[in-house]
């Protein structure tokens, strides 16, 4: 172990989930409590709050106010999308960067995001390398997604999934009071990976779920999908329907993009949504009554359902970035990798080269996805029911959410 | 007291709620546990159910799957929205209603809803008493849009209250992670009272809430509406809107169904609702980036949010029915008033004539709603706050909700 001491930097990026704050917290408390680590700096709105010098210290917050931040959903710090340019080409970000790290003497860049962000890390990291300047880069995984490469799930996955399978079951419930009938359509995250779509199959497999599920991952048909549904509906009076919003037609259209005759042959703008232009298709066709539901921006913040498993694996890659970066570690992902013991779940971290994880997607394996393409197999449901167990203990004030909040003190 | 003996019909009647079945819960097994009715009957789709001889024997019901409806959302023996006619026009369904209760011996009748369902109540009650036959007819109160007139708050507005103040406080927080900021609008429940929409003011109580609140008690003006948000946009450089979905211009036309030239000019359906016209009319306004947001069905299913208050004054108000029905009570809905004791809040159960509660809606008091008519004041919160008090113990298998499975044994 070669001994690296200096502060480290911790910025969030991509898109939030309910417990990338929990992976915060992970690296914030251990990089706090590392003798190596002098100080720890939180990037407002990720790279770019170290681009303009947005440094919070964190040393300076609450140690109660830092422990609610695992409970708290959405990006405390601020995130971006921010596209980093190839050093080769472009260098000016890059030595700004290191301007940054030099000033702060900054020899931790810890870095929480998807595939994206992974590219970032990766690109900082090697630029390091290349003039020289000592610094460990450590990728701390996040997206509800679940599609980065080389791990067995990434944190936000459960979480979101749960919320999904637990709004499902509900709806489920509410959606056949009536002797009437009436067909769902309920448009789910995930716009190259079917895991969030899929994981509507756990409602089902409990007794009150979608009855079809279309997932990116197989080509989207308008006239079978209009088929399956008028079959269960005049089946079983009522259907339900959860589709990512990703599903796209053989020639790789977005379904939530193409024009359809069923919708507006005018070509005016869908203000709707897939959910909304599905079900009209479907009121069109079967004359059913007809309802979509797009889970919207409350899948991936609905942290009074988050998975306690979720977020203490959230917590625990947090740490681990930071000992393996402690340790000498760095140009790595936290991942995860999964064993059993006695038939109970086990989750372990490990590491993998930013190199193979960025840029790369990890889609549902087909064999897990029915051969109609209308559903999930029982593969699926092994593969993603360990990972929501448990529920939160939830920090809560007058019966509503007591969120972290923090002072976000500007460094010098 | 006058005893009278014999059997006891429940039904379910318009749109469910988190907590619709712990009132039934509270007709059931009260009912099931006294002396003086002698069984118990579930009608399948409300009132559709006994005119169609479609009773469920609920005496065959497992105790522990009856309990269980306790944190079973939505209408677990299914509802129905059937408006009776005037039986002095035709009194067909009256006379087949008679012929059930004679048919099983009915004698008690308990019928769970909003102001419709109280019609129905009040109409077959006078009509029994006018053919001479001797039966109790009971009102349950039930509604997420919390306008009975009569009773201080109804059974199921408190769950959803809570759902979509929650909902707003986690949104808020991801609806603000990026630099580049965004207006987000939340259509809530509520077609002419604003309860709901209100509700979501316990947010911005607590800190992470809507920015500007619009009930329908008031009068809606497009202009000072995108003038509302684009000063707050400009100001703070995100927004959040609630906006009930029964928000109106002067002249009464609903806003979701006016066609704006600012959506669509050419007078296509709105596939998206009111969430994604108001956004769209946003964007155009502003050039922000926007979020419409449906709360739909969840809002009103979320039973894993409800509140214990809630569920507790559920199961006592359909307690209460059985109790005054079978001591003499006939022709009454179960009401609430409520108290304080050293601050604390109780609510116990009144009575209220059915001819009063049918078909009259209750509002939110104007001097509630801020002058402008774009938030509540506090007397709002103060109203609201105690209602939605206390977690409910939720059963789960495998980290999923676990609702109650009913046998639903037609009786003979």
């Amino acid at each position: 172990m070669s001994t690296l001491v200096g502060a480290a930097i911790f910025g969030q990026s991509g898109g939030p989930t309910s417990v990338i704050n929990a992976s915060a917290y992970g690296v914030i408390r251990t990089a706090l409590d590392n003798p190596n680590i002098t100080k720890v700096y939180g990037a407002e709105h990720g790279i770019k709050g170290v681009l303009a010098d947005r440094l919070f210290d964190m040393g300076q917050e609450d140690a109660h106010e830092l422990e609610l931040l695992k409970n708290t959903p959405s990006s405390a710090l601020g995130s971006c999308r921010y596209k980093m340019a190839d050093p080769d080409v472009d260098d000016t970000d890059y030595k700004r960067i290191l301007e940054i790290f030099k000033k702060y003497n900054v020899r931790y860049f810890f870095y929480n995001g998807g595939n994206d962000s992974m590219d970032t890390c990766n690109k900082i990291s090697k630029y390091m390398q290349k003039v020289g300047y000592a610094c460990r880069v450590m990728g701390v995984p996040k997206t509800i997604d679940n599609d980065l490469f080389g791990t067995d799930h990434c944190p936000g996955f459960a979480s979101a999934a749960k919320y999904i399978a637990t709004s499902c079951m509900e709806v489920y419930q509410d959606a056949r009071v009536y002797d009437t009938g009436m067909v769902c359509v309920i448009e789910i995250m995930g716009r190259h990976a079917g895991w969030l779509a899929g994981a509507a199959g756990l409602a089902t497999e409990y007794g009150a779920g979608p009855d079809l599920i279309y997932l990116p991952e197989t080509d989207f048909d308008m006239e079978q999908f209009l088929s399956d549904v008028e079959r269960i509906y005049k089946e079983k009076g009522n259907c339900m329907v959860a589709v990512s919003e990703g599903i796209h037609y053989a020639d790789g259209t977005f379904v939530s993009e193409a024009k359809t005759s069923a919708t507006d042959g005018f070509g005016h703008a869908q203000l709707g949504g897939l959910a909304a232009l599905l079900a009209d298709a479907v009121k069109q066709r079967t004359g059913a009554k007809v309802r979509g539901i797009e889970l919207s921006l409350l899948q991936r913040c609905g942290a009074h359902l988050a998975s306690r498993t979720d977020i203490e694996e959230s917590v625990m890659s947090g740490q681990a970035a930071v000992e393996n970066a402690v340790e000498g570690i760095t140009d790595k992902m936290v991942g995860f990798e999964r064993s059993y013991e006695n038939g109970k779940y086990i989750c372990k971290t490990k590491l993998i080269d930013l190199a193979d994880v960025a840029n790369t997607e990890k889609k549902v394996p087909r064999e897990w996805i029915n051969q109609a393409g209308n559903g999930i197999e029982k593969p699926f449901i092994d593969y993603v029911l360990p990972l929501i167990q448990g529920e939160p203990v939830l920090p809560r004030q007058d019966s509503l959410p007591r969120f972290a909040k923090l002072k976000k003190v500007l460094a010098k």
